[in-house]
């Protein structure tokens, strides 16, 4: 293989053979091919994309550069849920619990937090105690006995992906479809898992900024899932303000605890429930979403879904009486209130501006190595589709000392508007798959 | 300066500002930024161009990166011709001596071969003894009392072009205009021309492969030259076929001797004079290109362009007895002969075909650290618009040992049609600036 005639080859808008495509890949990954010439090959693509045969083979390549994890003996099928990621966006928190309490196998892997999104993973680091990192073998152990198991990636499941995602990262070549799909899905499905809900976010907090490209990227991860022999569905997600009212770690997990007793707010309980419906309807576990999402609801109302989250959260080390008291949750010293400066109407809640404003207070990370800090964070009390009157509070935002610039940066996410308000939202855009 | 946001935007066809070329090119050539980053630029800049203030900067960053020569107290102006490369293109050979022997000024920088078109160093340096690397004083010195000197670029000139250079040939980013431009006039520039006649080559043995590329090229060189203060003309010549007769670096030395004797091929000579004429019209020492047609057409009659070419060839340490006696050039041992086997008309004698025997002889690089034998080469017998019987002579591979694979590859070369010859191509297309 010469990389030199695979970048000119797909930049002249060429098709790469499966034998090419793999050898690529094997070769960057050992270390063979230099950054220089993958970054190039990876603009290129970014130009003229990949079809559906090269899609399929980069994702099976990056999902066969390291270990792939199975699951024998299982009684039931394995279900994953992956979001492209939001501004508040606990849903896998509530998720897991529920679908496992509902019979389902769930090997959830999620990330950290990078930019203006958080992490799943640091959201669950800030129970005290708990342990992401888990072994291969704890954790399929734990998905057995469970029926779940929150694990991050390990460095030796996918890692052409970690390379390739990290080079990415730095020669302005994530935003490539293709890209994307062969980075989600050899990551996921390298898991373990055999079939996942994938929830595209669309909208200003999210990567993708229109509904058009979001089912450009639902359509292609679906096909490129199939082509995997695996199984998936996809919704499309609204992302312009936050999810929920919590953004920030510590505050992330109480609004998951309370999802699961009933509460919390009506968006995030909404897309949780919609969200396992969809995966066990797709595990085959219920004949149609109508009967999933009544199951999911019982298994809130029963209290089955939280005793499961607290039993999990006891197996991966972490104190389960957070689920009982919340206030057993680190908690950030200071409270700034953010009051409305005018009336009105909020006709916008910028997520990626409060999403930032998490970073700056110290919950999320600029770059990967930086440390997150698990209590600070923003609570939103006005979201879109609410009144409200000068002087009423819009936010509360938890921080280590003062933050006037970050209050003032909440209070600016805000637009408000003299008209009447329009009802919230609907999150569900559409469905796919 | 941030890297990965320069990438970005101009990925997204942005424009950047002056200070951001100047300082992307600095911290590049700096080791600030790595090889990976600037590969993703140089492949959105292939697919997203650059406009004309962007070309500007980039091509005064690149000759600003390093040392840049002037020559003062000359009693005439400097010009010089630049070739974007073609087979048997040993022009710079006859054609620095005929514009120093008409008063002109020639700071002829010229570099090696690389892939299948040769290199004027490679090629002077068939001379025995003949140096091609000069002190920039000794080589302005010279320029002042002969007229011209011929030099290579040295590490100090345009260093930034030599690092990106580099990283574009391994990258699949050589072939774009814009960046094509910037390395041409910076190391062009650099080396203290203020006047420059392009050769843009047009045609499947060419970098430009039709003429509406060439054209652009040619326009865009013109372009950044006029507003780096300079001076500059184009010619769009023709590179289907060999130029001249002789491909090979001793070989073409010994053409150019001819060319310089009054003698040699038509269109070696045709071109070398026209390319005369521009140069000096181009430095204002003739009033149009008629006269500086015919003040070069003296120059070669009157002896004096031949006396001139002797003159440097000693200055410069070589052998001005080769000019007398060209057999005392190297020559490869083994000489054989390749016969058509069919009669009839040279319709197609593929330049990039003998170009690639002449490497594989030996005479050419595939790796800039690859040695090249002076001797070996291809000299054609019969040219495009020739009429050829069976067992005539094609052409002689001068070879080292047995070369049956090129005698036939060049055999190759050539397309022979039962229909009546077309008389010979014009080499010169057109003109622009």
């Amino acid at each position: 293989m010469n990389a030199l005639d695979l970048i000119r080859r797909k930049r002249d808008g060429g098709v790469l053979r499966p034998a090419e495509v793999q050898e690529l890949v094997r070769s960057y990954t050992a270390g063979e091919v230099p950054d220089y010439q993958m970054s190039a090959w990876l603009m290129a693509v970014y130009f003229q994309g990949l079809d559906d045969d090269e899609s399929f083979t980069l994702t099976q390549a990056m999902l066969e550069s390291g270990r792939v994890l199975a699951f024998r003996d299982l009684p039931g099928p394995t279900v994953d849920k992956h979001s492209t990621g939001g501004v508040g966006d606990k849903i896998s928190i509530p998720l897991a619990p529920i679908v496992a309490a509902c019979g389902g196998f769930v090997p959830m892997i999620s990330g950290r937090g990078l930019g203006h999104t958080g992490g799943t993973l640091d959201k669950l680091e800030s129970i005290p105690g708990f342990r992401t990192q888990l072994s291969p073998e704890a954790f399929q152990e734990q998905v057995r006995g469970l029926g779940m198991a929150f694990g991050g990636q390990t460095a030796d499941l996918a890692p052409a992906d970690g390379k390739l995602y990290a080079l990415r990262d730095v020669t302005g070549t994530v935003e490539s479809i293709p890209l994307i799909v062969a980075s989600i899905l050899s990551k996921k499905f390298a898991s373990g898992t055999e079939r996942v809900v994938f929830d595209v976010k669309v909208g200003r907090g999210a990567f993708m900024k229109n509904l058009g490209r979001a089912r450009l990227l639902a359509r292609a991860l679906l096909r490129t899932t199939q082509s995997l022999g695996k199984q998936g569905r996809a919704l499309l997600t609204r992302m312009d303000q936050p999810l929920g009212r919590a953004v920030g770690n510590a505050l992330e997990v109480e609004e998951s605890i309370a999802i699961l007793k009933g509460e919390g707010p009506e968006d995030v309980r909404d897309l949780t429930i919609r969200l396992a419906a969809e995966m066990l309807f797709l595990a085959g576990l219920v004949s149609d979403l109508d009967i999933g999402w009544r199951k999911a609801q019982e298994a809130i109302r029963g209290g089955k879904a939280l005793a499961r989250l607290q039993a999990v959260i006891e197996r991966q080390g972490g104190d389960p009486s957070v689920c009982d008291d919340p206030a057993r949750l680190p908690k950030a010293p200071d409270q700034h209130p953010v009051r409305a400066e005018e009336s009105g109407a909020v006709i916008e809640l910028r997520a990626e501006s409060i999403g930032a404003a998490v970073v700056d207070l110290g919950g999320g990370r600029r770059t990967k190595d930086d440390p997150v800090d698990p209590g600070v964070g923003v609570l939103l009390q006005a979201k879109v589709g609410h009144t409200v009157r000068r002087g009423d509070l819009l936010a509360v935002v938890h921080a280590r000392g003062p933050a006037d610039a970050i209050v003032q940066r909440v209070r600016d996410a805000y637009t408000l508007s003299d008209e009447r308000a329009a009802p919230p939202p609907d999150v569900v855009l559409d469905t796919e798959g």
